[in-house]
């Protein structure tokens, strides 16, 4: 039974294997035994198991017998159960020598679920714990799991159950110490609260966690269950796998002069539930836009399209803001799970533009977490912002599956010099491990994000989803069939809109030599990258759709030359796409009707948002004004194997 | 043709998907496609692949259907092949408009073998690379992998070959750039070095590693294969998964005013080989001691015992380990192994005693590696000397095969205060991956090394060995018998050798409550370890046997109360076994009859060897003062799955 330990606290015989031989007389050849009701005896024998029936054979002396004694339930009282060897010559006849064990059983004393290993996937097993990184209180200045108390049930709730058993007579933990403990290894990853008192919180003690790696648990008398709560202090990361274990050891304590001795050991094993990242494909549950000085028509525009989208709009005030626009880059959302329990948790940037207290003045609060990481000793650059971490929808490559997607970082092409996102960050995406990442080339860019050449749009078909690039080549083939068509001098930028910026034909954009070959070099690198992604997110070209879209390239870097549509926000079937100002052509924009016709069929609506001066100029577009928090996966991430 | 890639260099029509509408006059239905003799034309076709007939039925012009273009072989010459597709409108007739695809294609640039994925296990694939960590030229102060050149042929051979092949036209090369290249986190991991010259060393040239990122490799005109030769820095880590990349790419080099495009990127992945231990049951080559001014009898005994195992002996002088005896602690043998060449390794351990030289100054040479770990910011203990590691032979457990067997080192029962080897060390033990470590409790011991309690000897049967487990119970037991036979007045230390030494009769242990309560807590803190043991290795009890062994409990730390048997040294069938001075019955030395009774019918000779002042009293034995380099297994490690 394998939720019982049998403790031999006699010493008539020894209670070690070896005890059949160790108190038979010499000229014993073989032995029966029995027990009483509550005791199970089997006789393992080379190798048949067979449970020894009322009227015994006798069994052979032999090492390779072996005779297993198992309890169903605890004793009621030390020593309450026997098992009697009666030991025989070789002519047979009564017994030369009888032998009793006594035995004591004790329930099982780990923490429930009975978990000594945590494996992945559908038929895994394991307990899960939260990084309790939200703030319940709304007046608490910091996280959750940064005090010593349970401050709430909205904040008890965030944390797992671990009970304890202690089934067994009163008289053994009389004798014997209970201990919970965790390697010092662990103590900075968990806090552990016992819950005490008449389920009166300010009770509960903490009782693992920073200092504390041990614990002895004071078992009041016929007390057969003891609850503890866990919390979670860090994410996996570099040095953290996911995994903490809980010990708890009964110890004898024996004399005065010897050390106290483990009688046994039971483990239970917790992981720490990784920080998810949501796709575009996800439904929007929220809308963040800044407002600042210059951008009420876009803020207009985003609430209008929030509300087709019915979706919640939350505007991020320029007092909060200080006039930095780029919510995109300030912070990334996703969200934690456990079986009891799911919430959002978002992941602020090392990015320190004027919006940087946002994240932890505004979104932080009641079931809403907060993670971030320094960068170790290494400089942020434009790569750190979070318009360069993206996440595929769900995936298959080669037989591999992906359900919850993979990570797309944008990175230098791998030489010397390039600009590269923070190992700390990195390091933290690897380590959450069930959306491993991918690495971009995004360096080409002056911005260097990965959201200037790719996007995400939900569709029918097999995969779900559609992979949007930008592409020079689709650009200059749809303007060259204007051009055929007659419409050689539509002008780029022109309208009353965008007055003062200069216009340019179709004429003059295909005859423009620079151009052509500053946008076959864009296409080679973005190019370069959809190699990487077909690969990588085991894509087919059908999977993939190429938006027109130019770019200029000054000082080596290239940056979006009419405004950059695949940088769009994506709200189920409602796009927000950066509005191009292209060539007029039967009194519409050639661009936006070349768009609408690759996205309209896909049943996707395209709402073309002007971005230009408040934006576009500033080198940033729809996407990276905007950001959006989603649903949860509806699949579980512990069902998966990574 | 997976070994080719071909580069679009004609600009007739765009070079990347899409490229078939790309070209497409607008009224164009359909289309059909032929290639020059050097190129094979597939239709991918919703999802069907046929192979186009000379004779061909023209295809719909829908996104659903592909062309995929392939070649057999490299160019000669830049756009010697060409693929010609002909546009045909609704009513039929002749092409309306023929587009002529330039192809030029270049051999796969990749380093051989053409490996982008590391997998492990039988079916598992991907290169070898060795730390070269020994010292073949006798002359040099350091390891092969310190300086940044070829010294010999031996140098060269712990290297991996890796060949760039650059198969294509020369024109091509002219254009482009070749760059080999590594990533920041990979420089500190490998050097590499280019073969130059006709086959002259010292103008081989270290191109990467360390500070160095990327190579552009010159290519000669018509040279399609290239040599570099690889070496191994470091061993895998917390912070080292073991796990090296080199890519090679073709860089455009378009214009003065636009930086070089990656065109494509190939990439090969080496696994650096682990660091493997070898347990009891592997051959024994060479057997190491210590001579010191009161060990000459010693030495004689293992030296005897050395040539009757046919092994070769290697006696450590007085000048170098500084009358430092504990050859055991000080180091541990190892290897690493490639396909193409196999190594032993010395792992220095972090104990700093008078020997602590030795490892360095005289086990590194020729084909002879070295490795040391230096503690963080830790304070080395007695647990870190490495009689405290040890590994078992191969085991399954729970049908998870362990083929190199596990690693078995010695911890504190985790609670605050106790000893516990050094992270540096565990942490390069586990990351090695293959034997993945076990952590037994040794902290109960006075020296605290598992060598106190546990050894393993070669025995017929399933698993191929026994486990040895020191056993107060069963020296209990065997007193008693003698005692019931009579014996009780046979003393324990009698004998010409020991004059000096307190005698001790069986009546007299058996009488002593003290003692009996010290070694029933020993016994409980071996028996934890046991059912660890039985847990970890899969060992059921016919799988153990338990010698007959006291201890003495001083300051609460337990010590050997006679020679410690299970301190063992095995070569092969023969044992080296402390003499334990036991009492004498019938002439003989009991604990000597019963230790044979219980080895002898596995096939083994035991020779007891007496320790007792130069070893036993200053807290070690037999397996402390020896040490063995062992026969690497025959089972290859990258066939295992860890």
């Amino acid at each position: 039974f394998p939720g019982c330990r049998i403790l031999c606290l006699s010493r008539d015989i020894p209670s070690k294997p070896g005890c059949l031989n160790g108190s038979a007389p010499k000229d014993a050849t073989s032995f029966d035994v029995r027990g009483t009701p509550g005791v199970d005896v089997y006789i393992v024998h080379n190798p048949q198991v067979a449970k020894v029936p009322t009227c015994v054979p006798r069994w052979p002396l032999d090492v390779r017998v072996e005779v297993v004694v198992t309890m169903k339930t605890p004793s009621d009282a030390v020593n309450d159960n026997k098992v009697r060897i009666s030991y025989y010559g070789k002519d047979g006849g009564p017994p030369m020598h009888r032998a009793m064990l006594y035995l004591t059983c004790v329930g099982n004393l780990s923490v429930l679920p009975l978990q000594r290993e945590w494996t992945w996937g559908p038929d895994g097993q394991g307990a899960i714990l939260l990084v309790n990184c939200d703030r319940d209180d709304p007046k608490s200045s910091d996280m959750d799991n940064k005090d010593f108390c349970v401050r709430s049930y909205a904040d008890l709730r965030d944390m797992s159950c671990m009970i304890l058993r202690t089934r067994g007579p009163d008289a053994i933990f009389d004798d014997h110490k209970l201990v919970l403990h965790i390697s010092m290894s662990d103590a900075d990853k968990v806090g552990v609260f016992h819950a005490r008192g008449d389920d009166i919180l300010h009770q509960y003690k903490h009782v693992l966690g920073s200092n504390e790696l041990s614990y002895i648990v004071d078992r009041p008398s016929g007390q057969e269950e003891d609850t503890f709560y866990v919390e979670g202090l860090a994410f996996p990361d570099a040095d953290f796998l996911g995994l903490v274990s809980f010990h708890v050891t009964l110890l004898d304590v024996p004399d005065e002069n010897l050390p106290e001795t483990p009688i046994f050991t039971d483990t239970v094993v917790f992981h720490m539930a990784p920080w998810i990242m949501t796709p575009n494909t996800q439904r929007p549950l929220e809308i963040f836009v800044c407002s600042v000085s210059d951008n009420a028509d876009f803020v207009e525009a985003v609430s209008k399209l929030a509300r087709k989208a019915r979706c919640k709009l939350t505007v991020c005030p320029e007092l909060e803001n200080q006039n930095d626009r780029w919510i995109q880059d300030e912070m990334e959302f996703g969200y934690v799970q456990a079986p009891h329990k799911t919430f959002p948790v978002v992941f602020d940037s090392p990015r320190d533009g004027e919006m940087q207290d946002f994240p932890f003045k505004s979104i932080l609060g009641p079931d809403f977490g907060y993670v971030t990481r320094q960068p170790y000793n290494e400089s942020v650059s434009s790569l750190d912002s979070f318009g360069n971490l993206e996440v595929s929808p769900p995936v298959t490559v080669k037989g591999k599956e992906y359900p919850l997607g993979r990570i797309l970082i944008g990175s230098s092409f791998p030489r010397i010099g390039g600009r590269r996102m923070t190992k700390a960050v990195r390091n933290f995406l690897c380590a959450q491990k069930v959306q491993a990442p991918v690495e971009l080339y995004a360096d080409w860019l002056c911005v260097g994000h990965v959201d200037e050449f790719l996007s995400f749009v939900p569709a029918p078909g097999r995969q779900g989803f559609r992979l949007l690039l930008a592409s020079p080549s689709a650009c200059y083939k749809l303007f060259r069939e204007k051009q055929e068509e007659g419409y050689g001098e539509a002008r780029l930028f022109e309208g009353r809109i965008l007055e003062t910026v200069t216009t340019t034909t179709i004429d003059e954009i295909l005859a423009n030599e620079t151009l052509r070959r500053e946008n076959d070099y864009v296409q080679s690198c973005i190019d370069w990258n959809r190699d990487i992604l077909k690969q990588e997110l085991g894509l087919s070209e059908k999977d993939i759709i190429d938006l027109p879209q130019l770019f200029r390239v000054i000082n080596k870097k290239a940056s979006a030359f009419f405004p950059d549509m695949v940088n769009m926000i994506v709200l189920g079937k409602h796009l927000g796409i950066p509005k191009p100002f292209g060539p007029t052509v039967d009194g519409r924009c050639c661009l936006e009707e070349s768009v609408r016709s690759l996205l309209e069929p896909l049943g996707l609506t395209c709402t073309f948002i002007n971005d230009f001066f408040a934006y576009h100029t500033l080198e940033g577009e729809v996407h990276c004004g905007t950001n959006v928090r989603r649903k949860p996966f509806s699949f579980k991430w512990w069902n998966m194997i990574p």
